[in-house]
């Protein structure tokens, strides 16, 4: 009989998430782990092994386990590498051949590998909102920027394999300093830390550790001026970048999630006036913009099982 | 027996092309009428329709005809229509069902419409330089500019039929005035009209008609330092965008054609720079920029009449 349960890892920038899922898309068992603390790959995955083995034992599943999908920042889903990926503390190594130096640490489990955004969309396909359509987009804003495409009910991994990374298309020529290396990407105006970035500047303050995309959330909801229109700044630079997008893929849907997504109005509003306002008229009325209707904490890792399973 | 013929048709801002097109995709005989002089569709549906008509008894191919493809700017494959498209003379009419009209005017024939650039990569992919690649985007530089996306070896039409619109992505914010009525469209910087503008700007002279495009590209080959540094300016602001597509797909070529693209070297040399410059790291050296390899006059007939083989 099929080993009845798959591992789900959603890795981003400051933690990497743990689950282990049932066919039918519950969430069983949970385990969290700092991923910013890792000068080479092989500590991170010899770490991620030992949570992941004390998870299985845990919940008394030694030998029930299928496979391993996992997310993470510019997670090819052909080559099973993770290339250079900026937010990552061990991104200094380049090519790190993730897919089987894990699947190593796990005894030969299979493991299948994709960037984190295209794992929240595959779950949000199989398990939430998006159930149904053919064209979406899904954009995670957290410490960086990812995205997650869907056309014609597939996902799109390109040529390479590693596709979807609207986060890097550039906003502004000549605009914020990236992670990346170059200037102007969106992820530099949306992500926690670029909105963090525009409330210091419209404040006239030092960037400092204790500012957080939440608290100008929390300041928003207060009636803060600043952190309104730090709010405003970003739904407009969202909104363009939106709108860009649909003319590439005209889906009927981009939907939202990760933290900053979360302060809802001060950032929906001037988000869809902008997405209004920028959209090409052949486009107009034809892609909601939607919030992402998985928990937070449970969409990548139910999306990374969901790719395992279609592998 | 199948009727062995199709008739494949370009529309663009100034011209019609209309071939008759064989099962092993050759051009048996062309036609090119004007398309910039008619008020409204019906009257521009007539003459086109009279011009197919001759075509055909010309060619003594009466009853021989299977059906028509159409590539048209904003011509949509779902529902046959064309929408607002600001290049065509009776874009104030709105929506017009093209196809079925243009199926009536034509005695019931049946009518594949798409818009022309994604005739133009149905034509590279069938029978080009495209042959064989999975993913692949086409960018026309014409009147306007035009794009047709391929991924996983499929034509993206999106959630409305319409996708693939990147000469409207919007690449600087409150940039120049777009026919579309918004502001900073590619289509503004790099078709045939935008340059004429750059050149212009540059040269601090009036936009007059006897400026072309096609002139500015003989003035590079001269040496003249302005024309030189429009086409840099034309290759920075395309090379940009196009690394921008490439964070969307990650395709493994980028075809450019259209009258624009044939300056060559003054054009082709900062393009590659600025792709370069701007692509991000994972995907640096995955995607080639060529040439379309088939005919320019022949390409979007080729692709308009195989689209009527795949529907």
């Amino acid at each position: 009989m099929d080993k009845p349960y798959v591992l789900g890892i959603d890795i981003g920038g400051q933690t990497a998430k743990c689950g282990i899922v049932n066919a039918r898309g519950e969430v069983l068992a949970q385990s969290i782990m700092v991923s910013n603390k890792h000068d080479d790959a092989q500590s991170f995955i010899t770490a991620l092994a030992a949570t992941l083995q004390k998870l299985i034992s845990d919940s008394d599943l030694t030998d029930q386990i299928r496979g391993i999908g996992v997310g993470a920042p510019n997670g090819n889903y052909y080559t099973g590498e993770i290339k250079e990926a900026p937010n990552l503390s061990w991104a200094h190594e380049g090519n790190v051949p993730f897919s089987s130096m894990l699947s190593e640490a796990m005894g030969g489990m299979p493991v299948a590998l994709t960037n984190d955004a295209n794992a929240a969309a595959v779950g949000e396909m199989t398990y939430g909102a998006a159930k149904g359509l053919k064209n979406f987009i899904m954009i995670t804003l957290g410490t960086g920027v990812g995205s997650g495409i869907v056309i014609d009910g597939r996902l799109v991994h390109g040529s390479t394999g590693a596709a979807g990374e609207l986060g890097h298309a550039i906003l502004y020529q000549h605009g914020r300093k990236c992670s990346c290396g170059r200037e102007g990407c969106l992820e530099t105006y949306t992500s926690a830390r670029g909105i963090v970035q525009t409330y210091c500047e419209l404040k006239g303050c030092p960037v400092t550790p204790d500012i957080t995309s939440k608290m100008i959330g929390e300041l928003a909801h207060q009636g803060d001026p600043i952190a309104l229109k730090t709010w405003e700044t970003v739904g407009d630079q969202l909104g363009l970048a939106m709108a860009n997008a649909v003319t590439f893929s005209a889906p009927e849907a981009i939907f939202l999630m990760g933290g900053p997504a979360q302060v809802g109005e001060p950032l929906l509003r001037p988000l869809r006036a902008a997405f209004d306002k920028y959209i090409l008229n052949i486009f107009s009325g034809t892609c909601q913009i939607r919030m992402s209707e998985l928990r937070a904490n449970e969409v990548a890792i139910l999306g990374a099982a969901a790719l395992l399973k279609m592998k």
